[in-house]
């Protein structure tokens, strides 16, 4: 057996976390199943009911992971010599932008897909302020910073990235020059392309199938 | 000059990362303010205009971090011997639900509170699903551990104590005695005590002079 247990859907946010196995090097099987066709049990490993999903058989223990950015912060965890943590100069940055992207970037974009409006006087306790606001934060990172953790790619990329080329892919995060060139940089490695070929490839078997 | 300078509005959740910093003996001082009144430049510091915000004096270095799940993070990795860091067995966990209560969770509180409905056919892109689900994945957990990362207090307690106990002090989030006894068993530390503290003052003094 290997030691992770990957469960995820083709088009889905595993696409993140596939990106991160490969850049870790991790030893992993797969399970890739659709939305419809859950296996059986598998909301005893995510009652969120919900990929990607991470079991790390761990000597005696399997440990479960969920929340993408959880799950390939964890590998940068367990795959120190990968050079993908932050060092001791590099960890606000990339803790900052980690979580960043995980609370209020994520809930900016969800809003705006969604039609959501945050009234004017309740910006406080959104979290994210507004969508502009929380663009702009991005967006002037960017701007001085090649990579969330500052001068080299570091695991955080993986997340963050993935939220920019997701969000200008699908059109719901507006591109500026900093934000499309940070995602040109970071969707340039051969880890991603490797993940996102077998993404891809299951994807169109499925659509074969269909 | 201390090590940390701590931003922080004393009806915030900056009340989340004073009692990180509490927790991990830090070298802080503060500035405190009230949302009308930010310092000047404050924007420099966080873009987002947000609380809390925090400042590392690290050498000849000064490294910001926001977004409390991370600055509470921090301090757990920048002061090691307080024990608050999870071990490789807690990691999984520690990283999961400090993420889950970042994203899924903070996003189902806010949705409820601001009437926000996921229509049934877009659950999967709002990425907490629904609220219910949210609850029960919360509730599950804390039903079999006593703590987020298992079986002691680490750093992630503070996150997500501080979520579940202003939850339900607003009634924001539902009472299960899973729930319940998780607050009551993360809130009797004494650093939890002596951070509150020192907000609940700031809050009497500024209605004080009001």
């Amino acid at each position: 057996m290997a030691e992770f247990t990957f469960y995820t859907v083709a088009m889905s946010r595993g696409q993140i976390s596939r990106w991160a196995l490969h850049e870790a090097g991790a030893d992993y099987d797969h399970v890739v199943f659709d939305w419809a066709q859950r296996p059986d049990g598998f909301t005893d490993i995510n009652p969120m009911n919900k990929v990607p999903a991470l079991v790390h058989h761990h000597g005696t223990h399997d440990h479960v992971i969920t929340e993408a950015a959880a799950i390939n912060h964890y590998l940068a965890e367990t795959h120190p010599d990968k050079g993908l943590l932050p060092d001791a100069h590099e960890r606000a940055a990339y803790f900052r932008w980690l979580f960043f992207a995980a609370g209020p970037l994520e809930q900016a974009l969800i809003a705006r897909a969604m039609g959501w409006e945050v009234p004017e006087d309740r910006q406080v306790m959104a979290g994210f302020g507004d969508f502009e606001r929380t663009l702009s934060a991005l967006d002037g990172w960017l701007s001085n910073n090649d990579f969330a953790a500052g001068k080299r790619f570091t695991m955080a990329d993986t997340y963050v990235g993935s939220h920019v080329a997701w969000g200008l892919q699908f059109g719901t995060l507006p591109e500026t020059p900093a934000i499309r060139a940070y995602a040109d940089r970071v969707s340039d490695r051969p880890a991603f392309r490797e993940a996102s070929a077998i993404d891809r490839k299951l994807v169109d078997e499925a659509a074969e199938t269909a």
